[in-house]
């Protein structure tokens, strides 16, 4: 897919695959380390030979922007080379209630025993909790079992017990605090959240990438992996296990806490992430009629699921809606409150696959659309992720270009939000027609290798580097990705009989959406046509759901009405879908209506 | 502890090892294969090297029996090296109650999901068991869950659930067997049983050593090492729970079926053994008050313990009343049924520890006796386990000795009922004294390396073999052994005012209690002089117990009101207990009298 000539790392950005280059590829930063696992490639320059050790060179470790394919290769990219100049989002929206975790601590004082009061360790546990907190608990967890002596003793016979039901689940010294933790598990990003839960407080935010990127990109490549080899399944999900424990020792690092302090985890995400992290099947989740194994909210124990926290903690997962739309869409829905929209509400979370929910009348509705990368900069020529020198805005002034990178960098791709102004500034000025079509005389636009393409930043521009354009085919697959959203949100409106205009609230979450420009999304017509005001853009709303089904057992059980009420459409099944698709692939600005 | 030129076979046995020796010590069946692990010992015999392969000969893998020591030596004795011909006690009461299993199956027929009909693979599961049997489950197991798409689609969307509680556990074709295995873990030996739970009967049963006796015969040298090592109880851990996969195996193996249709296990014990298995702390234990870390009753997913049976299924462990009064006294009491006996009822469990219950006047107390190892055969000179060529009966008939030997083998030492009959017999006939000094005048009376002893089968005899004999130190560990029983016995009766001739049933259990002459029992003063009518000999009574527990939910609601209901006397903690003992040293038989 890479012309000859150009580095790994360069490959690597051109495909999409968000490959830290700090230094801009002159092989100085070393952030840029991948593993060749097949192929064949360049020898080590002196500068590999200077940064990587010999070990490292056996185990065919390699800078990115020093080696260069003799072949077609596999490359494995750590997460360390991917997540450091990455963008990711862990802001949200804040929390504003009152603490009601599944986990609340008591404080016990026991009495040691003697040969006249023989009670069991566990007994006196149980009995002080019932006497003492008019608790009643039927169970403690065995691994908390099995340090429960040596803990009673060696704090004098008091202790916290955390309980949950009717189970205790960790016993701490006393007093202690009682940590939570929420992960979006996002098929690319993975977003965590340390969180307080006597008062609900976020201690510590942090960002890394999902390590089973060097499976696939995408959900679809990802189960089609595991489908044909157990192995890697079993490998993927060791690989997303491991992230989470070393996600929960950053996050206690941050907070000056141990990851033993955690008692209770929450994770959403799609429904294929889930999967993947509880080993359930994933084959369904690929072929029509897409069916998940599990939809209902799980409690899985820590050590089930695999992740190191308190030896008793669950990990609450949220429910499932679908096989193409997630847990993740349930937490945004509760953290937006979407379902609670007086007037006629609609929610997008932006990516790969793009989900919307249009509430209204007390019901809610949801699509999966098949968006694909585009948006993040997949399968678009000179696209990357939100990455240093990522061009994010773009205007086109009297045929003068102007852009704003990351950082401020020399360009050196698009990301998502200048894809989607670059694509409407060309809209707008014409250098493209309805049809996406490209002018053939406007003095930025050129044919390059049998191509047309529009000039963002040339050659001389760029001191020598390739330039960077948008091509016709880039427009394609942005026209492609832009009509499956309106798509879904013209099916949503046709179902309900409702019209683009009656939409009082437009919600965008996720990473992609807290960035683009909402006028350029809605000159390109991805969005429907409304006042500004009417909409707003609330980061990682995912990651805010998360976050309050930790904390609150009412949000806990709010998300589970909202899976099991939310409508689903499953477009294959709309009559008029492809119609619809087709005039939605028309760039501009249309008019959403319902039936 | 050994004398020169003995084998390891003969110090194995002498130290009551019950090592197999079934050619009787020749080199001829291979059956006492040891591993030596430190000290010096003699060259390999010619016959030793035709029966082991080089590889085990480089291990360290000898023959006891042509293996002569030439220093302290640590040896592992490997577990068919122990149980070949050994006799484990596998049967017992029978059961006959009406079977109320914890699990039950239910048999669903599902719809294959379709677009239009978009249920998860869990939901449809769990709604069929509300819509068709009105059985409403809350959780399907994990581990149930991540085989279910691939289960439901190979069996064409029809399946038998197992539940348990308000939990799916498994997932099988219908129809299938569900079955269970009640386990009695001794210190010792390990009773296995396969029961199919829909009917009760039993389909297969099994003995087999505990192989964690290498690390120590008692429980107190074993909790020793664990406290001194927890890598070693990491170690005993893991070798009693393969020895529970193992046995699963072979009782699957007899009743053609596979262990993942077990569904259900029970586990009853000692506290220790308890402890051990599930990786309790057992330090306190073995230290004043002795109080157990758990007395309760749990429900342990076989996957925590570390056993393989259905994936989803449970180890229900029967509650333990002390530290040293566990589940296994529990489970002998419920399958004995003393609580329910209308008058003064007395059941005792013989073994290293003896437990003994008194029940009546709806009242039940217990108590634990440090009884020793000397009726199985442990530091007794001559003695052995109740392996081939066992002296087990022994008559003194004028001064001419009459005795039955296991298999009718030639004799090569005693085991326990064997040396209770030579106990009562040497002081029916005067050959001991009521303070068991040991009479020097009779012609089988004779010192030898300075100890007086009584030969049972002499050097002539046996054909030059070493005599078999009771020296006078045996005497005395067998009169601290049956003084304990006996000090059990009467700190019961005058705790609860009672006589002994008030004793209406006295109830014997566990493999000793099942082979010994009550007579002689009667004779030393261990047992209550009593009329034969009224004894009963069991068997493994904590095997049925087991059984019960395992088919009968309402014998496992009894169990956990036996456990809180028993009264437990600490005998450290009586007054005159130390005025009990001592008179109990005495041979012969005493009266048992309440305060």
């Amino acid at each position: 897919m890479c012309a000859a000539g150009q580095s790994l790392l360069e490959c690597a950005q051109q495909l999409g695959v968000g490959l830290s280059g700090i230094c801009g590829g002159h092989g100085l930063c070393g952030s840029c380390r991948v593993q060749i696992l097949t192929g064949s490639v360049s020898e080590p320059t002196s500068i590999e030979q200077q940064e990587l050790s010999a070990h490292e060179l056996r185990e065919g470790y390699r800078l990115a922007c020093q080696t260069y394919p003799a072949s077609d290769c596999q490359l494995r990219v750590p997460a360390e080379s991917m997540s450091t100049s990455q963008r990711t989002q862990v802001e949200g929206l804040e929390l504003d209630i009152s603490p009601e975790p599944a986990v609340s601590a008591y404080h016990l004082k026991l009495q040691a025993p003697s040969l006249s009061d023989l009670h069991g360790d566990a007994e006196q546990v149980l009995q002080s909790l019932e006497r003492e907190h008019q608790v009643s608990c039927d169970a403690i967890d065995i691994d908390v079992l099995r340090n429960i002596s040596a803990q009673l003793r060696s704090r004098d016979w008091q202790t916290q017990a955390s309980v949950r039901e009717q189970e205790v689940i960790a016993l701490g010294p006393w007093p202690s605090r009682q940590l939570g933790m929420a992960v979006d598990l996002g098929t690319t990003k993975i977003a965590g959240y340390l969180v307080d839960l006597n008062n609900g407080r976020t201690l510590a935010a942090e960002g890394t990438m999902n390590p089973q990127i060097s499976y696939g990109e995408d959900i679809i490549s990802r189960v089609s992996r595991i489908t044909s080899s157990t192995a890697e399944g079993t490998q993927m999900r060791k690989l997303v296990v491991e992230a989470l424990d070393r996600l929960a020792a950053d996050l206690c690092a941050k907070a000056d806490a141990q990851t033993q302090e955690i008692v209770e985890a929450v994770v959403v995400g799609n429904t294929a992430m889930h999967h993947i992290l509880l080993g359930l099947p994933v084959a369904q989740l690929a072929l029509a009629p897409f069916v998940p194994a599990v939809r209902g909210a799980l409690d899985i124990k820590a050590r089930d699921v695999g992740v190191h926290i308190a030896p008793g903690a669950y990990v609450h997962f949220l429910p499932n809606i679908a096989g193409f739309v997630g847990a993740d869409h349930v937490a945004m829905i509760l953290a937006t409150e979407v379902a609670r929209a007086e007037g006629l509400s609609l929610a997008l979370d932006i990516g790969t696959n793009t989900e919307v929910c249009l509430a209204g009348d007390g019901k809610m509705t949801s699509v999966s659309c098949a968006s694909g990368p585009a948006f993040e900069g997949g399968h678009i020529k000179h696209g990357m992720r939100a990455a240093s020198g990522a061009i994010e805005r773009f205007r086109l002034v009297d045929n003068d270009v102007h852009y704003l990178t990351i950082d401020g960098a020399p360009p050196v791709g698009i990301c998502g939000s200048g894809i989607v102004d670059v694509l409407a500034q060309l809209c707008l000025d014409a250098v493209l027609d309805e049809t996406g079509r490209m002018t053939h005389n406007h003095p930025r636009v050129r044919t390059h290798e049998e191509q047309w393409e529009f000039v963002i930043a040339s050659e001389e521009e760029r001191d020598g580097h390739p330039a960077i354009t948008i091509t016709q085919k880039d427009v394609r697959e942005l026209q492609l990705a832009k009509a499956a959203i309106q798509t879904g949100i013209q099916v949503l409106l046709e179902a309900a009989g409702r019209f683009q205009e009656e939409i009082e609230q437009v919600t965008i979450a996720g990473a992609f959406g807290s960035y683009i420009d909402v006028s350029s999304a809605i000159a390109i017509g991805m969005l429907p046509s409304l006042p500004l005001s009417r909409f707003r853009q609330v980061g990682n709303a995912a990651g805010t759901g998360a976050r309050l089904a930790l904390i609150s057992c009412s949000k806990r059980a709010e998300s589970q009405a909202v899976a099991r009420d939310a409508g689903y459409i499953e477009l294959a099944t709309v009559p008029n879908f492809m119609q619809i698709f087709t005039e939605a692939l028309n760039i501009g600005q249309h008019t959403h209506k319902g039936g």
